[in-house]
């Protein structure tokens, strides 16, 4: 668990508003590092080869075209190696077997949906900007779900295997702690202790996913589920802000 | 899609308070039909014969214990037949596939959730009754969820799988109607739309669900997500009933 405050100045921004040059210092908060490590039991090194590197390649989408249309569960080494056109030896020396390749599908989902998280979690929560960060994030990240859509079954298939249920939650534990680190401060300004910030952000970030968790596929879908997700979590915030459980002692400085 | 109001006098009781003996007509509602029809491909009749019902359920037993132990998607139909102590033809007579058992162990998992949510969503929502109605649901599901945990992968796989992904969405939307027909009459005299009352249920329905969807493991986890799961739902109902979005007329009448 991150709890430390690794903001730090990275942009400045200049604009010129009424006749005045206005300089923005905007405290943009790093990405935190991937956290999934070592999720995947024998593992193989990316090759340094080109061409194995394309061999790979071939090997990661003809899994996920197979899984399209064969189904998940469905779907063997030999299947796979047929569709790469090449020898199912070869597919093993690639990877272990169908399951470490659905895993590298997954990492490399989990890979972009890390980074959009953290892009959209840049730049920590204040009273005025709150409401534009909290929709921006959810625009931000009901845009990947959808995107995510045709691997949605191989996602949902890692996340029944044992590593995979490990990796899922590694992986939201790691959201709501990236979340309360963006959100949390402005909660802990009304007073609200550290558990209690967590818990609020945990239900936020648990709001917002299960907007998302049963898969996004269509434009129209995303729309109205961005809406209600954007509805609901503003509602809580509202009542989380406006009723502090315990009003701090007023000391002259505040967020 | 219901849209009646299929509401019914089911229960009345009669207590005594001080002194007086009081009759209590409560307006219960009867529990929907269960949702998933006809969603397992090529699927067996039950067997009339007390032996092979006995077989079946042997069968379905060994394919619980081994994903367990061996992960879903590596178990095959022979590992199934051997562990049920039974020719691998048998256990053909009675299920098409792996995918088929599963899909039967699944369904019985939601048999389950259908009657829990029915049960918890009998007495329609009042201006007086809401949040105790609201904790209920909670609580009940929330027990629910944890007691489905050694069947999570086994969920979860099922929902990776073509037929799986329609049952998990024909079951998000049969809650999500149950729902509206259990709270949306309060939101509907407060002068909200259908529309808006299926939007706000939907909202609360996914609120909670993202509290039980990555499963829950221990009671200890059970207490901290129903807390949040129930605060964050108690906090966006305030405020929808607060907030009206279009005030009714008043014409005398008010539920």
């Amino acid at each position: 668990m991150r709890r430390t405050c690794d903001t730090k100045i990275m942009k400045s921004s200049t604009r010129v508003t009424k006749g005045k040059i206005v300089v923005e210092l905007s405290t943009q908060r790093t990405p935190d590092a991937f956290p999934l490590k070592d999720w995947i039991p024998g593992r193989r090194r990316v090759p340094t080869q080109e061409r194995s590197q394309r061999t790979r390649r071939q090997i990661l989408s003809a899994a996920e075209a197979l899984a399209k249309n064969e189904g998940v569960g469905n779907i063997t080494m030999q299947m796979i190696a047929a569709k790469s056109k090449i020898a199912a030896g070869t597919a093993y020396q690639f990877f272990d077997d169908r399951d470490a390749i659905f895993a590298e599908i997954y990492e490399e989902w989990a890979v972009t949906f890390w980074a959009t998280l953290n892009k959209a979690t840049a730049t920590p929560w204040t009273d005025a900007t709150w409401r534009s960060e909290l929709r921006g994030l959810i625009t931000q990240m009901g845009k990947f779900y959808l995107a995510s859509s045709p691997r949605w079954d191989i996602i949902r298939y890692v996340e029944s295997t044992k590593q995979g249920r490990g990796a899922m939650r590694t992986l939201l534990d790691a959201n709501i702690s990236r979340f309360s680190d963006w959100a949390g401060p402005l909660f802990r300004a009304r007073g609200y202790s550290a558990a209690e910030c967590k818990a609020i952000c945990g239900l936020l970030v648990r709001t917002i996913r299960g907007h998302w968790v049963y898969g996004v596929y269509t434009a129209q879908e995303l729309r109205e589920l961005s809406k209600t997700a954007e509805d609901g979590t503003t509602a809580i915030v509202e009542v989380k802000l406006t009723r502090a459980s315990r009003p701090r002692a007023v000391s002259g400085k505040s967020v």
